[in-house]
């Protein structure tokens, strides 16, 4: 497998690259992370970036910044982009290439925003340089991980790498998820009959990540199968360089500035050509706002209904159930008018408030009171009747539940959702009962104990049923309908513990104590990753990694993010680390924002950054995140985005951009997101777009692609010196 | 007529009470007109209540007033409530009832704000004592004008006015507006045989406002029938003493301090009772927002459907009548399909891009791109096709998509809509060719050219198919089902004339210069006061006045309002003038607030003041304006109501609350009021709410009872040492 051994070269070359400065990263890094507990320190520290925005230096610096501007004109009708070249050239190239294309991929004439001259960005050359090694060794960090577990990284930042290594990029490197195509006309989907045979494999975990031995001797003997995952070590001293580097203060300024840049060059860009963008969404036929897909990229299964559509539900199956045998109230089998009883209610009378699912003031910056909201009329009873897979009737209600709404989206066509559901990692039977009640969605963990074995309950039976199919098919099937794991917590809890390689094996790790979101997250990825190249070389599917991260907690999640997610949901903490916010730019890291979540849980919604992110060049898309306690109507994620584009003021443009992107972030096969965005959009920049299906103009893709490259060239302008 | 002799009485001695001052006070008015016109003088006049939040000396201020908070808990379970009583009280007054209630009006215990002592406010003895003498007087001459024309004004009032004037409450004094009874079952609402016989009378108008005549004899002598209406000269006078009134420095301080203390006396209620309102709606089984009624209170008829719904009507009114003559091009009969060609357009290819009609970030603080987006496709002819009810097929398309809102809103259950239709004033035959188009709908008036004329021609069809129904039956019956009148037009253009008794007669105002918005609105309300009176004593519904108005433009135009308007639209600019607002608190005046409509046109939805003027209990209510252009989902007044709750995090006893306004607000009849809010609605306070219907705490109507009973108290006090 010559893939693998690429990235098991890359991994060797680096962790030797880093080893002479290692220690002193350690120190400094433990450093910056005991600052950051303080929380008050890392204030001051980061908070160059959040200057208020009529401070009169930035305003100053700003006047400075448009002073440079110089717009012009592209005068011929040919295509004109920014293609990376490994020709010298001082600022970002435009090149005018003509090309045989079909006209929808005809870039029309839009004017330009260009800087002429100092491409240093107001910093001393020293500083340039550093910084733009500092961002370069981040992007190779990034990129190593991702193809260790079949993860995205986009194809033109790896050209801009390679370039700047002095090597040619090779296409078969780009790593790709592999999805499940959805079935065939006439296909069962729930065919056991041809899964995989046996590769008599035995899987074993030691130290928190699952290893596959040829045999059984083999496992005794500790000799695994080639299968590459970063190590412990090298994974640390990866992290120790990130954190030293999002609090250096010469990287710090040079994102800061950038990301300013970015943003006003955007207003600028929109100011020019707003008029231009909406002519080409204006002739594009059949297709508006309304009729391009939008994917719901993080909606929790359990909450995806509107507690309207919980309260009919409740009312319907009391008239239908009353007498059925529903649940075990303390030891004794009770009919649900029985369980009802109990709770001193009558279906008849419940409404929206007495159901009181839905989070009000009392929930904001109060994650604990809105984990509360899931129990209907405050009782555990009825969420485990109607919200989870694993009760007295095996979960028939949720289930039930969960197809109405995907009944109501195949109604509106042209939306689609990723439910996530819970697993716990408790007992190694977890996911065989939820295999045996699945129903074809995305998949989500929540955690519980001890941190060894769960990691082994979690990982353990997906091994080995990725070994021996046939052994537990059903969980098999379920398996081709997972996309990819997430992990839900808290974050605002800090846990106080800083990971180094000095930090307790996961044996050690008890349940009074939680180890760090660090901690987790990569235990979590290496499992993946692992996981990952076993099910490849089966040509099974992949999982990808999508965590939670930045809602709220420390600025080291979404470092951590940055190195293992294939996506992440929320990152509004990005606005707290421009070295971050700069990096996710640059990696295009998708990022599922749900402002109208935030606004009940830690951010008002006008403070949301989802419009500054946007503007910068962060691939966001909108989702709901939990509709039974957030959202009024019958249609959340139509909710999502009509209070987006009216708060923000987006244009049709912006909205469908962002649909656009949220088709991307998603689990989609192949097949779904070629008919739904068209043919070539693996293609980044105009070429990637076909504006018929995604009603997003190419200007704007145009605008978008060359920016990415003159940010990503500045950096290897940076490196010449070298 | 009893009633009518009372209002005259009243007319007489007020204007006879302010003679005296008369001239003083109409030089001080053209004073402050003149400053206002200048704008930039009048902010500073006024901009003493604009003070920003964060203004050392408020802060300073409001400190104080925290510490003089002093909560008490009332003990007894019993109905507590502050009564007006002509007795002598230093403070508020909470008096305990003990009666004899039906337990769903039982207002449960709950912490009440109070002051003690010092009960000027903060402001001097004097300065109160003047402050009174004006707000008291203010809210006569609204009384007197809301009596005249059938319009409402609160009880609670009228009984405080009484007790200053020593005099005694006399429950029959108060005034109800007429609205006309849905039909009942088996019963032809278009039935023309029962309408009433010819009175025989002559209508004329005389100097812009309509006489009615015993015969021709008596009106070519100008002998008219006895209905009084308020003349020219009273109502500069009143306008002229309010003028001054709201920029008189004391009242405004001390109007500006009691504002202030109510938004935080809310605050604290809130803080303290919030958990204990939620009781009281989680406790009331079957109702919840959901299913609580919510009118629309202002909704243009040719906006009321959303952009995809009007894009889908063209479309299928392609496909069936592609080949029916529709329109006449420049002189020539066209069909469908010629009419789309000369646009250079075809059905099939329209989106919601390319028909436009969306208000984006372009028409901000442009009311003239708005208006232009009416136009579908840009094209007037689409406009004048679809959305008009006079052209080549007699509306028929306008009042198919109308039948077909209306059928949502149907199924939709629980809300309800009052569209406003468009009348010009043109020419004499507009009403009976909307009467012959009618779909009984709301009532709304568009001015064009020559007032005296235009006046003639929208006023006098109504006067004399009063006096003979028989004469215009289909008319007739049209005006059984209109319920108000509307002025609307841009209000940020300001006409720069001052409205005095020495300005031209309405036959002198040509169509080149406007009319000043306070002109119009005088003779608007004076035609309409004479109109009801006609009505009322022929036993005919009456209509309201509710005007656009504080959308934008002079805050003159909220005091004409408050002279005239039964309700208004917008209010925005009552956050310019705290006496108005204040006086706005005090008479209760519903307002139909469309924060999304002010986002895409005046002002940013964060700053939207709805959520202040709730807190400080004016009476709100959403509306949506025009769904065409700022909606995006299927359910706009629920899309309205969704995005109010979540920017201003309104709870659902708020939202509730705001629903109640709206029902109020409109113009449904008697018994359909009573069947939503409960037989009792008329009343003020706990009394006149039913919680089973309305979801509305009691104790939040306790408290917004108690807290205007208060600040009318106040007024009593301050007038006692006269």
């Amino acid at each position: 497998m010559v893939l693998y051994e690429r990235n098991a070269f890359l991994l060797l070359e680096l962790s030797v690259r880093i080893t002479e400065t290692d220690d002193k990263m350690r120190a400094f890094a433990e450093q910056v992370f005991a600052s950051e507990t303080k929380d008050e320190t890392i204030r001051d520290e980061i908070s160059m970036f959040d200057v208020a925005e009529d401070c009169p230096i930035i305003h100053h610096e700003m006047a400075h910044h448009l002073l440079h501007y110089l717009i012009f004109h592209s005068k011929k009708r040919s295509r004109t982009m920014a293609v990376p070249t490994g020709a010298s050239q001082a600022a970002a190239t435009v090149v005018s290439v003509e090309v045989d294309t079909p006209t929808y991929l005809e870039v029309p004439d839009f004017q330009r925003v260009a800087v002429i001259g100092d491409y240093a960005a107001g910093v001393t050359m020293d500083d340039f340089e550093l910084a733009c090694r500092g961002l370069y060794r981040a992007l190779t960090i990034r990129e190593k991980y991702m193809r260790l577990a079949f993860q995205r990284f986009p194809r033109t930042a790896s050209q801009y790498l390679r370039q700047t290594e002095g090597e040619s990029f090779r296409p078969e490197e780009q790593l790709e998820p592999v999805f499940t195509s959805p079935p065939k006309e006439g296909e069962d989907p729930f065919d056991v009959k041809n899964l995989p045979k046996n590769l008599g494999y035995v899987a074993r975990m030691k130290d928190g990540v699952i290893y596959v031995y040829n045999d059984a001797a083999a496992a005794d003997k500790h000799q695994p199968k080639d299968m590459p995952y970063p190590d412990l070590n090298t994974f640390i001293d990866d992290m120790n360089f990130l954190i030293a580097l999002i609090a250096q203060g010469p990287t710090k300024t040079y994102t800061h500035r950038r990301l300013k840049f970015l943003m006003s060059k955007f207003n600028v860009h929109e100011m020019l050509n707003e008029m231009e963008e909406m002519k080409e969404v204006k002739k594009n036929p059949h297709r508006d706002f309304y009729n391009c897909r939008k994917v719901d990229t993080h909606i929790h299964a359990a909450a995806c209904m509107n507690q309207k559509h919980l309260l009919r539900f409740i009312k319907k199956s009391y008239r239908v159930d009353a007498e059925r045998v529903v649940h075990n109230l303390k030891g004794k089998e009770v009919t649900m008018k029985e369980l009802f009883q109990s709770l001193n209610l009558h279906p008849y009378d419940l409404t929206v408030d007495s159901l009181d699912v839905h989070a009000g003031r009392q929930t904001f910056q109060r994650f604990d009171k809105f984990n509360a909201k899931y129990n209907p009329v405050g009782a555990s009873e009825l969420r485990d009747l109607y919200l989870k897979t694993e009760n007295h009737i095996n979960g028939e209600y949720f289930a039930t539940i969960i197809k109405e709404v995907a009944s109501d989206l195949e109604e509106a066509r042209y939306q689609y959702a990723e439910p996530r559901l819970s697993i716990y990692g408790c007992n190694a039977n977890e996911w065989n009962k939820l295999s045996n009640w699945f129903v074809s969605l995305l998949f989500v963990l929540n955690f519980v104990p001890h941190f060894g074995k769960m990691l082994e309950n979690i990982f353990l039976p997906v091994f080995k049923a990725t070994i021996d199919p046939q052994s537990s098919p059903e969980l098999s099937i379920f398996l081709k309908h997972v996309t990819g794991f997430d992990s839900v917590d808290d974050e605002s809890k800090h846990s106080g513990h800083m990971f180094s390689t000095k930090s307790p094996k996961p044996e050690e790790w008890d349940i009074a104590k939680n180890p760090s979101y660090t901690y987790y997250i990569y235990y979590m990825y290496a499992n993946i990753a692992a996981l990952n190249q076993l099910r490849k070389q089966r040509g099974m599917n992949t999982f990808m990694f999508r965590p939670h991260c930045g809602e709220a907690g420390a600025i080291t999640h979404l470092l951590a993010a940055f190195m293992t997610a294939d996506n992440i949901s929320h990152g509004l903490n990005l606005k707290k680390s421009p070295v971050l916010q700069y990096l996710y730019v640059l990696t295009q890291i998708p990022i599922a924002m749900s402002p109208l979540s935030n606004n009940s849980l830690f951010l008002e919604y006008a403070k949301n950054p989802l419009l500054e992110f946007h503007k910068k060049g962060l691939v966001v898309s909108l989702s709901t995140d939990d509709p039974m306690q957030f959202h009024y109507t019958k249609e959340p994620l139509m909710e999502e985005y009509a209070i987006a584009a009216q708060v923000f003021k987006l244009s049709t443009c912006d909205m469908c951009e962002i649909a656009r992107n949220s088709v991307l972030q998603s689990a989609l096969s192949d097949e779904e997101k070629c008919h739904f965005l068209g043919k070539d959009y693996l293609k980044e920049g105009p070429e990637g777009n076909d504006i018929r299906k995604t009603n997003v103009p190419q200007i704007r893709m145009a605008y978008r692609y060359e920016t990415l490259c003159y940010e990503l060239n500045l950096i290897k302008e940076g490196l010449k010196s070298e």
